[in-house]
């Protein structure tokens, strides 16, 4: 059988990935997650989202369907987003936990605002991380494929990893939130039609 | 075995559709599609991206890994994106290809200005597709999913899609353009640390 | 005396323009669009505001001074915008009032949904101006730098406009809503704290 | 005479304050922006722009303009943003210069980077001036009105300004920057023509 084409070879390593991470997932940190989200919808509590580069496309994505959701939820950064208060979450994503201007963000809000602060990462560890009330671990890159490692990698000839820099991490986050707002839907009661209600029609 | 929380099923589905969409993929599309954009870099054609929602966000993904690759790649609507010009590539995603300003904006660059287009859908018969000089369809949700047949769905009392309106569509194209990253990654003999470079500092 | 420096010219071509724009107001519109947004307020209706360009930063900058005030406000086109209901306000900003993505956003939203539109433009008769509600006229440019004319002056050698293509609109209109903001701030008793504890807190 | 509305006061102060300012301009530092700026369009040095808030959308403005001038310019934070490197010339503009992200990021690319950084601002011993290379002083709210003194005139029962925050900030330094363009025009022999052909067309 011939090879699959490095397009095709790179989709399945994404989908592997997803499907591999639903295995690792701690049920424990989703079922907070999914608690403190249905209680904040509840009682009004706003939502903030916020992440960097690709991580921030994926985050605002989220932020959308909390929106067709019927959640009050703001994007860092955006226009019309108002000051965070110590009533409001927020949701920041890195999969290094080291992204300067979101650990520094996260750290304004958690310290000074007393913003209750989930993270979602791949190193609990991280700066980021350790100012948060909850964090979710979602795996990306697995070690043998850590940034130093590559180095090595060329060195030696190898070839370049199928998915760069932070693609599998972003990939899964994105399936896993995805996943997060089918949750939400069950928990709520909301069903498709709820949602198109919401979804823009200016576009 | 007990059931898995609609989290890890909505998770698993997201999965499965990019890797079935994996045997859907036209090779000839994406042949196309590569030479393109190889030949677009070596001859410093610069490339615009536009999509709306959710797909829009995708797109920006993309933008930013071509520009990681050396692209001179802009995003429709962004503050520095310059006049579009005859020798430009326009890349518009649309799952459904009606999506309004989409289609509008495509029409304006395809007709009045004479830019190549490159549609990326499910539906190669919509308004957007009949417009393009190359289609690249990717499969988003089933027939049996379709957005009339929610309703009928809702009506019989049966349970809420797991992936609500275009999420399919986006998870796979997402993956598709990732795929696409690491082929033209191969095809161009650029590597990881070429990408980490150009990888915005200021974040 | 040494001639100014063209930056101070330009500056002061700027000024002089708000100010004679100043005499040009027309009350009576101002005076609908002040209830309209005094009542919106008390009755919880949702403002949305488009433009494109420079003209979309402007509103931006209005839209934000909106989320101070207290009001519900979303730009059109960022992440948690949602669709728009007969309810809600639509503030089009258009120097020509033919811009064709907010025509064309204007007519769904006024058309398909029976959204209150309320236009800013310098071009009462503009196909944008005919969609609307209310017209709030703003001079830009006066009549003998119009875009036609200036070939001519290019021709005959004559300088430059210190102030090109939109500028003159973009800054009156700015300055404009500016005043709209302080007066808002009068009619409804909310003074500079009130705006300063809603001010971005993360940035 | 009947007193002026509160909208058209606040018009005709912030048409004054730009052209107080145009008095106290210093042209020293102008110069060297200036040269800076022609400079690097003639050896093709990237221009980098930031600023939080209403502030950001005042330097988005003014990126849109350098573009339309054939200038190569990115917004940091938005999608399409490379790795800023010390060839490149980054403007951080902020009122307070002590906005923390934006402090931050000027950190970034000035200490690890080594970018030339210009800040425009109404104070050249904040933190972010003292970063700079090159200093542009605007003025904003004078002295008079500055926040601890609108507590007080507050609790004295005065009226709220009619400029609140940091409105003649913003638009005096939209004013400056806009003047910047008209006087870039001049000595790089650019006319209008040149920038009606770079503005966008998709909008």
């Amino acid at each position: 059988m011939a090879e699959l084409r490095t397009l095709k070879k790179a989709m399945i390593e994404i989908s592997g990935n997803i499907s591999t991470a639903v295995q690792d997932i701690n049920d424990a940190q989703v079922d907070q997650l999914v608690e403190l989200l249905v209680n904040g919808l509840k009682s009004n509590r706003r939502i903030f989202v916020i992440g960097a580069g690709r991580s921030g496309l994926v985050v605002r994505a989220f932020a959308m369907r909390l929106m067709h959701l019927g959640f009050e939820v703001f994007v860092v950064g955006e226009t019309i987003t108002p000051a965070v208060t110590e009533k409001d979450i927020l949701i920041a994503i890195s999969g290094s936990g080291r992204t300067k201007l979101v650990v520094e963000s996260s750290r304004i809000a958690k310290t000074n605002v007393g913003t209750v602060l989930v993270v979602i990462t791949s190193y609990p560890d991280s700066p980021l991380a350790q100012l948060a009330d909850l964090v979710v671990e979602i795996r990306g890159r697995t070690k043998i494929m850590e940034q130093n490692d590559y180095i090595q990698r060329q060195i030696k000839g190898e070839h370049s990893p199928l998915t760069p820099l932070g693609t599998l991490f972003e990939s899964t986050v994105s399936a896993f939130l995805d996943g997060l707002i089918s949750e939400l839907m069950e928990k709520t009661g909301k069903d498709e039609k709820y949602l198109a209600e919401r979804h823009a029609v200016i576009e």
